[in-house]
């Protein structure tokens, strides 16, 4: 597996991308992306489980419905999310699929739609029409960069990537970009990701692999990580390298390569979190199931006391075993085992049996010190582990927050 | 029902209460409070669902295992919370019960002993024992307000009330004090409540008259109001009234003016909330039941996006919209209403059948000013409503937060 320098959508054989500014952001900034198969596709999207679904959501469920296996094209905008809107918002969203089909020369339902900003606005169709138009003129392989530009919000940078994978029938690649950065609750601020790849896979292979590699990535990036109204992972496969994923190994590298593609973009959305200063990486250990793990790190990794905590440095353990006694499952408090660490000073453990273990606040400090933390809880219960990830709440997500729809 | 003017803990009849200073807090500050009834109390307790519950939690849910009706005292000490502290905790929290006993003539086992502050750290039970001397010394109908000072950690401002009402048999009173400021999550920051009451009521009715009470006040402020390793509510009644709640008129009055108090005193928590700059009393209503309806509110009422909307006065109802949508009840678009309002300027309905409502900015801008803030959620489904209470998250909580321990 090799990460291909500066590679994202536009990476794989057959695929290209472009971005304008059509003026659904007020800045003035790059607000429509699109990204283009040469040839037909198979595609597969993993959706939010929000009971309000945005329009682009809903088309997209029922474009993928289809089973056609000849997606062409994804178009994002940015600036308006066309949630809450109604059926106006659904017919803007077909709206948007007919102009893309249309200036691709393609059916509308070869064309997958996907929305990130301001919920309950409606989109302006007739800026996304010249926007579509601009975008289809100017498709190239060197706009990838251009296109994960375009799909961001409150992001500070854009977040893509590239790897090839070495299979027994030939080498392929998978690119992909992504947005987000709303990191208390990922859920709630919106997260888009287009990956594409010149392998030849199966729609149903396609799908299991896609929801198992968001399960473990996107998913596990603070909580709920599938909940906002709009949050969607859409693949393209084309199958440009000639190279079938079918047998049993090819399958597990791609799944393999897949999974890092998915992690990749999603530890970027944490970096990048809205006001964030440290990168916490969270394993629950000695979990009797991988469910209790999960849930276990995910409640540590929300709450607010413990994101304060690492904002200010702070090594208080107390309010890390606090989170997990309120996760729902049962404790045996004199089992616990907690450790902070970062690459450059390893581990130190913060408790053993339940309580204060010997170390001085200077060490911890330290430790706390550096963007890259990590901890790891042993429960003492059983075999299963898990791991999230997070980052700090600081008074600048606050204020980006209270400040960003006015 | 009336208010007693001044009135906590010591205004029903028969009850003294005392605080002192004995080092547990390095600023100096009380961090002692007794409260105790010349005669034996009835008494019941509602405790936190933590699995890692604080030595004290454990403590009281074993001394009220007895049932003994011959409760004399509650002694409080903050700085300190004796959680994660293993079995020298527990015997720290035995050591204040057997020396608040000692100090007031009685038995160890009619004592209940309460803490909050800093867990992990053990009690110094050298300068509790001075702490409980001098406050056995200065016990006083006048020191229910010091003794509400002294159990006060992140807090600005005591927390007390008293409410006076007529009975069939007379006039009984009911008093109370609390702590608790860390509002994003109250089960984080530990709440802490004392009531005592002159009327007699049986252990079991009690019992069950304070699990409702707090259900509909301390519950439903913020999310998991109970699951914080220390929080705790005791009452103590110790019928020096002369009037036995047993009728079931008199239970349903007395069970009103316990709501009201338990209600009144959860509300000055959220007041005080951490960095908090307005209330909310955010009502959901047309829920197919009361617990979709409590489920629904509390997801808005701890949305990090929707309280940071709140402290920056924006009228962000997508970000309502969305966290109701999260939920985990399926929900009708088309049939949702919001509305926001406050006592000047009355309600001002921002979404119609799940779409923006006709209405403009300066209207809701103006009602968001103000610091007492109501919302409504019609979710269309059925008769079923909630009230919660919250308050806003702002650049303040960060501060506190990142900054408590060190």
């Amino acid at each position: 597996m090799q990460i291909v320098p500066d590679g994202g959508v536009t990476a794989p054989l057959g695929f290209e991308a472009a971005a304008s500014a059509c003026g659904l952001k007020s800045s003035g900034a790059p607000d429509l992306a699109l990204v283009v198969s040469q040839r037909d596709c198979s595609g597969a999207g993993v959706f939010t489980r929000n009971q309000l679904p945005a329009a682009p959501v809903t088309l997209d469920r029922e474009t993928l419905q289809s089973h056609s296996d000849r997606y062409r094209a994804v178009v994002t905008n940015s600036g308006v999310a066309n949630a809450c809107t109604g059926p106006a918002g659904l017919e803007a969203a077909r709206e948007m699929q007919r102009l893309t089909a249309k200036a691709l020369n393609c059916d509308p339902d070869q064309v997958l739609v996907l929305s990130t900003g301001v919920i309950g606005v409606q989109l302006d169709v007739a800026k996304l029409e010249v926007g579509i138009g601009q975008s289809v003129a100017n498709l190239s392989k060197r706009n990838g960069s251009a296109a994960a530009e375009a799909i961001m919000t409150t992001d500070t940078r854009t977040k893509q990537v590239a790897l090839s994978v070495e299979l027994p029938g030939g080498t392929v690649t998978i690119g992909g970009m992504a947005k987000g950065s709303g990191m208390i609750h990922p859920d709630m601020a919106t997260m888009l990701a287009v990956l594409t790849t010149d392998a030849k896979v199966g729609a149903p292979v396609l799908q299991r692999l896609l929801r198992s590699a968001v399960d473990r990535s996107f998913n596990r990036i603070s909580v709920d990580g599938d909940t906002s109204t709009n949050d969607s992972v859409l693949i393209l496969t084309n199958g440009a390298s000639g190279v079938d994923v079918k047998d049993e190994e090819s399958v597990a590298r791609f799944s393999e390569a897949l999974d890092k593609v998915c992690l990749t973009l999603a530890h970027a959305i944490v970096r990048d979190g809205e006001g964030a200063t440290k990168f916490l990486t969270l394993s629950v250990v000695g979990a009797p199931d991988e469910e209790a793990a999960v849930r276990v790190a995910k409640t540590i990794a929300t709450s607010p006391l413990v994101k304060t905590a690492l904002a200010g440095g702070d090594p208080n353990w107390g309010r890390v075993l606090a989170a997990a006694g309120r996760a729902g499952l049962e404790l045996d408090p004199g089992r616990l085992a907690l450790w902070i660490g970062n690459e450059r000073d390893g581990e130190l453990q913060l408790v053993q049996a339940g309580e204060v273990a010997d170390w001085e606040e200077p060490e911890a400090a330290a430790i706390l010190a550096e963007p890259e933390i990590t901890m790891r809880l042993d429960l003492g219960l059983g075999e299963a582990s898990a791991t999230v990830w997070t980052c700090d709440l600081t008074h600048e997500y606050v204020s980006i927050n209270a400040e960003y729809r006015t």
